[in-house]
């Protein structure tokens, strides 16, 4: 049975492998989430919008948190996303998580039907009532197109005690980190960085506690997390200094330039991304080994960093 | 093995009906299908935006496919709407209602990733190498903010032979039907009028082929079509005339307003619709008695309508 | 100066007439405002969606306003659609209604920055602080993609008293009037029909004080709105089913249908619509007389109609 | 009278500042123009998005322009943002801009009406027909919601020759980039970077030609632009690297954060963005603070800086 989950440190958000006929990879997938426990993260998220959720199938949601629970094999927490248009669809979804040994879900709304903010809280809500495992706020108008406001969210905070932990993704995020954490004044859950990283350092500054993002170096993000927790913050910047180039080139939109590092780390068998979404572009393939090349020269990426 | 359709006459888009828990109601939904093959329909679209298709799990869909095909009994066929972001969950839903025993599916784009003219014709013709029963190529901005040209759906229709019916709902409707009618030189499908029926009329004069809609009494959308068939064009505007207050209240956003008509004419025991859509206003419920009672005084509606 | 209005009856959104060359042609629209007041309505509405205000430049929207003012003589109240994206920019083009002898501003917020009910609050008090002439505020999500809930929409009218008048069209409608109504126990004040007129009737019985719409023969809604009030319920529904084929046909996406109703009724002299707003297909145009030849069997349209 | 305009190079887009009434503070205006022609940009935009011009009204449009040419005073070319929802304002406002001696105007499409691919390639002809001063076409989903594909693009270019340069701001960029350089084959325009530099050193890398964006240290944007130039790659890199946390800082959404530098650099009197934008936060003010003593330590920012 899953356990409580401490939402302080890092939780990489995993893409899903596919083959080059778009067919499910879960041979890749055991091999990242098993990377991942090795490199020591906190816990990882599965079907999350880096994960091509929105063009998997319930079949294939199901294996694919079937291979993650059992690769992770109870040495780190599986947080699988599972929001849906329809409440009672989340809460199914959601419910399959728990029942195949999910820690807790990711649960984002939906701009369907008409966004009212009285209808959102209903939906955590509903969903908070239709199950026994945590939940991860998702703050992210970016793929959603619901802007969330903050008293909305301390809200729903303060009278779900389901709700675990904040992703916060809705830029400008360290404005919202610093509102939000000063906001739970009765009850104040984790914060943390998405975004593929990119405001990390910023977030971390105004006390987000730590990453749930796609970066495909978590190594970098744990090592910064690390500093900061310690006290050391040159540390810690040095470290965003250093991987910002690379931060910024893969946080494009798209999926395929992760999935091309996580090919070139050895972990995946393709970077194939579903149709419609775009394939990896010659020209972004090799500018993304040029930008890794400076950012991490002469080192094997296909072993974990030592930061 | 569901023959060939012909994608003339009323096709009715049916609800799917739940129970007060939100719970899916095959019983109601049997009784709905069965209802429609009695009163000669030329067939049935279900788990359509109307059938509130987004807020449902595949094990839903599947069983309302089953219950739909059963109830039928090779009577009318069934169109089923498979719509999904992901092209390979498209067509992965698309060959459950095909071995399921659809006559055909309902495919409409979507907005992510970037929309883009190249992109949706690509979506079509996977789909349609990927099935072996026909497509209905709808055309819905109102719900996808996908606006596919003219031209495009030109393109489509001429390149993809599966194509077999286009569902017009992008409004102004009549302007876009002459359109599509006068373009497709090569191949003519047929062209089905949606959005309610509010521009039944103004499509028909334009060529259309009939409906596919939610009305919720097709009685009166059959009676048009034949109408116009046989060249009795003044008794198509009377009837026009007569049901468009309900038409227009019945179109309404929402889904509600339907669900209490099927309700009040025997066929749903509830009106429920799923989180997060509205659920029936009491000032909505009275006034939606008030004008089918102008419209159809002292009618049963519980019974079919005789036109 | 600009006396109070009493935002109940009837006021018709004008259209701005261009010449063939796009060209504002202010005879046309003296005409239009004169026709109005020949014709008893309780006001005008100008520059709205309608009028193509967000396609016209500041020096056209003067003379707009200052030939609509003379044309109207102190006979009927003109109303100024002065929506802007910037607040200071909403305030600056209020005052120069204002100024030049509007009666009152229409207003309307943007989605830009990004929505938040305070903000859209601050939007009203802002504008509401800097003139001194009523305010109706448009709830239109058709054009603005601003959703604002019942409960704003009660705060706004109840802590700023330079609102007068809600022009409600976002559907359901007729729920929406009715919840207004019922919400505005301190403060009421009239609540007026827009979307051309599709929902007139609905949104009446549900206690709307008349319309603020486009419809081209105001004559039928100033009657339609007179029957009400004096309790012929049945005459205004006989009127209502009887134009309800016109106001379905012009309420159509886009403004070409409309401009030609006028242009026939002999006030304008050009239908053309300002790119890149589309013009008036063949087809349309065709469709539109049949329509008219219907609804109005031998009636000379250049004359009011009466009704 | 303008001469040509050669794209290549640094443009910086202006802020347009205001008092603390939020109205428009010319003096600053010109401080910020006179500061740009010494430190050698090779011109500068004003009225763009992050001018603020969507709060804006023509006349104060108006009093920039003249403001913006009489203190370049022929130093460096002015480029004016004129884009209009409507086709005849965007001509009104280009010939203002021309006449008051703008270089070239900068010009991006509008989603109304509905998108489409023709409707966009006309505004742009007509455009380019109603005025004498080259046009920069700008390509930014972000603020537009309009998606210009590849090949549309590349067919202005080619068929619209008073198409000067390309303003590339649609991620991810430099593949973009790289496509359109490689598919202007008949005729090549410079293409610019946009989005606050973020992608900055990646898009030169694909040919890009410099940029024309707000980042409020050009003096980095001129280094990098002219060591790509020189061939020194390395340096360029160098620089790319040192000030991306500030890049990343500064181009959060919201204008906010740029105006403070401005004003901490000694140009504007007040960082007051107009309503219903968003105000500097304190806990943003105080992180732009920290950011900038990291990336420029102890360095005199009230002097153009020294790279």
């Amino acid at each position: 049975m899953a356990k409580d989950v401490n939402f302080k440190g890092v939780f990489p958000i995993l893409v899903t492998p596919f083959d080059d006929k778009e067919v499910v990879d879960l041979e890749s997938f055991v091999r990242v989430v098993r990377f991942m426990a090795e490199i020591g993260v906190d816990g990882v998220t599965i079907l999350g919008v880096l994960g091509e959720s929105n063009r998997m199938v319930d079949s294939e949601r199901e294996e694919l948190i079937m291979a993650a629970v059992a690769a992770a094999d109870g040495r780190i927490p599986i947080v699988v996303g599972t929001s849906h248009k329809g409440t009672q669809a989340t809460i199914y979804l959601s419910l399959m998580a728990e029942s195949l040994g999910a820690a807790a879900v990711m649960v984002t709304p939906s701009k369907e039907a008409v966004p009212d903010e009285e209808r959102i809280f209903e939906y955590f809500r509903k969903v908070a009532e239709g199950i026994t495992i945590p939940i991860v706020l998702q703050d992210h108008p970016g793929s959603t197109e619901v802007h969330m406001s903050g008293p909305l969210i301390l809200r729903i905070v303060r009278e779900i005690p389901r709700i675990a932990c904040i992703k916060q993704e809705a830029p400008p995020t360290p404005t919202k980190v610093a509102a939000l954490i000063s906001g739970m004044v009765d009850r104040r859950v984790p914060v943390l960085t998405g975004l593929g990283a990119l405001y990390g350092m910023f977030d971390l500054e105004r006390g987000s506690d730590g990453y749930m993002t796609g970066f495909a170096f978590p190594e970098a993000l744990i090592a910064m997390a690390k500093a900061v927790r310690a006290g050391r913050r040159e540390d810690a910047w040095e470290l965003y200094r250093r991987f910002l180039p690379l931060i910024v080139f893969e946080q494009q939109p798209g999926i395929a330039i992760r999935k091309e590092i996580y090919r070139l780390r050895g972990l995946l068998r393709s970077n194939r991304v579903r149709h419609p979404g775009a394939q990896l572009s010659a020209s972004a393939g090799e500018q993304l080994r040029s930008v890794m090349a400076r950012v991490l020269p002469g080192v094997d990426i296909t072993r974990p960093l030592e930061l």
